[in-house]
């Protein structure tokens, strides 16, 4: 039985924004937060006082030289569109909450607005009330709340025998255990185990901007709220038996692996506090990456009949843009060329990091665009806490 | 392809105590917490000084009829030997961190409870360093922190190929998603998408105990709190083929099925707040899952090629005993025997609700019941938020 993914479907609530903006909008989001919260919060006060919110934006923050433009869930495009000067944080819903205290709302008041906004995501990505798949799997790493988005959109549809799963906290690679996830169903619903739809669905919704943390304005928290973005799509994984009958094209899942790396537990954390999910990130995580890179992808393409230095000119590169540096560091790790690095590059730049959609939002590019031909090679790498490294091969059909 | 179920291993971390013993201990622990806060909380001294607490207690808490004994990872074994009259909650790590507020800690510290458990209990799980599986599935409901436990686990063993793969956030019915991830690993193996390993583990570790609170009095908040338990199990899913060479018996999975139960989203919540996971409970949901019972088995035991009234007799029920009321409901729905309810009440009655390690438990103990035949089907039942219904027929092999 061979698996096809396809029938992507990218999904926006609002407009791009691009990042000099987003980075003037956060220093006065900052420093809006700083005033605020005077009374309660001397340092807070005295670093907007001193400049200290735009120096350390300015020093940390990832620069638009890297990423053109992010969305914003939380920020509404009418409110996006103003000069930043002329925003009043108080009276826009998410902002205001910050009012009361520097460290914003409580993370139950935070997942009620993922709540929402993975509602909204959700009915824009299933507008048709008849297109019930048998399985939908909902990816999410910035939050969790049972009953889930997804039990609430196949309940108020009436949809009782999709079956629900959730791919949940697994970090910036989720889009590779979801993908495990829905081939299995499809290969263990051919040994007769479940019945045989021949169709699971994807959905991720990935709201990064709920987590944000304007009172921090230490290194890491600025690179995270200058990086991340919202990110929305959904995908189905066929057996090819029922990818035939579909008219789109679509990538051949061919095989895919995952691994942990060696001395990096501590790297890369998330988890949840009191007020948001909370992320550290070690300025190691390239290197520990590129490190293994070589022999991951290697080992992986020899289980798929390939070699990595002969066939690599022939593969379209995936590489999860977590950062600026990380693409470009795998990139020479595998020794691949500037041109095979773009396509990661280029998402970076046109959309930031939204964590788990990122790479399916690359890979309906690649469907979508007419010079990439059929029996295209498509290798994937993303990666998260563990360090864990995922990595697929797949094929243009 | 056939997948079996085998190789039940279920770890302990502390010794059970009596149902009586905990309510005695859950009274006190409650009235130290009220009274240690009465400063900041009129409320919470004046409820002390009523009585309300014992009163509230002795109303709401689940019977020793129902329930003889729990295991309270919190709740250290030399603490737990004591008068509950002599024991110091100001000097027991959990309970004295409740001194500072009532609601005790943060999430992020009960987290790091759970992190340590979890890793105590998973380190009993893998005594052999060199029993690396293919892949690890981890199961809970109860806490969530990346890097893992698991992924700690296979870190610092040097299982560097070990897929690390989160069924997190499903509720009491986890161990039905995770056998799907498992089976439908091991099937897409098969088919050449992954190494084939033969074996992929499951390891569930449900602390319910760190989100107990004790400051609030209500019907919902007493009955969770004298209901749910600890629990850790770890098994493993085979090919069939693998399963051969395996000296001990297992649980052939032939089907299963779940299902969104019609207009019930609101009867069972559970997310993430400031100081714990807070569940919300209507005492509706016996009534709603028992209505919808029949259908649903029926179907599913058809899919199988049986039929739920002729051969009913024939199988051995599982049914997650999420409460007193649940599996009486529930029993008489499909009108099963007393007989036939019996094993799973037994299972509430000896250890209360262990979230998503309850059922796997259940399923350890009819493999080791001499007197269960080769070839006796087991047909297992569980639900949890959206409200959904999991089920699977398995065969003794």
């Amino acid at each position: 039985m061979g698996v096809v993914l396809s029938d992507f479907r990218p999904v926006y609530l609002t407009e791009p924004v691009k990042q000099d903006k987003l980075r003037e909008i956060s220093i006065r989001f900052a420093e809006f937060v700083a005033t605020s919260n005077g009374g309660s919060s001397g340092r807070s006060a005295a670093n907007a006082a001193a400049g200290t919110i735009r120096a350390a934006w300015e020093k940390y923050g990832v620069s638009p030289k890297h990423i053109d433009s992010r969305r914003i869930s939380v920020l509404p495009d009418t409110e996006a569109a103003k000069d930043p000067a002329d925003l009043d944080f108080a009276t826009i819903p998410f902002t205001s909450t910050f009012l009361a205290k520097a460290g914003g709302p409580d993370i139950d008041d935070r997942l009620a607005i993922f709540r929402e906004h993975a509602r909204a995501a959700l009915e824009k990505m299933y507008p048709d009330v008849d297109d019930a798949p048998g399985e939908l799997i909902h990816v999410s790493t910035t939050g969790y709340r049972l009953p889930s988005p997804v039990h609430e959109l196949v309940s108020e549809r009436g949809w009782f025998h999709t079956s629900v799963s959730h791919c949940y906290h697994q970090g910036c690679y989720g889009a590779f255990p979801a993908v495990r996830m829905a081939a299995g169903s499809l290969a263990a619903a051919q040994s007769g185990l479940a019945r045989a739809g021949g169709r699971v669905d994807i959905a991720h919704t990935e709201i990064c901007s709920i987590h944000v943390a304007p009172d921090c304005l230490d290194a890491e928290h600025i690179i995270c709220d200058s990086l991340f973005a919202d990110g929305f799509i959904r995908y189905s994984a066929f057996t090819d038996d029922a990818f035939r009958s579909w008219p789109g094209r679509g990538l051949e899942v061919l095989r895919y692996a995952d691994t942990t790396i060696p001395r990096s537990l501590e790297a890369m954390t998330w988890r949840p506090i009191v007020n948001r999910f909370e992320m550290t990130l070690s300025i190691d995580v390239p290197r520990l990456i590129a490190a293994h890179a070589e022999e991951f992808i290697g080992t992986l393409l020899r289980d798929a009949g390939l070699d990595l230095q002969s066939d690599k000119g022939d593969i379209i590169w995936v590489i999860h843009p977590g950062g600026p540096a990380i693409v470009d560091l795998v990139g020479s790790c595998l020794r691949l060329s500037k041109d095979q690095i773009a396509l990661s590059k280029d998402a970076l730049r046109e959309g930031g990091n939204k964590s788990s959609a990122t790479v399916p939002q690359i890979w309906d590019r690649i469907l979508r665009d007419p010079d990439i031909k059929q029996g295209t090679l498509v290798v994937s790498l993303a990666f998260g806490p563990g360090l864990t490294a995922a990595a697929m091969v797949a094929r243009v059909v």
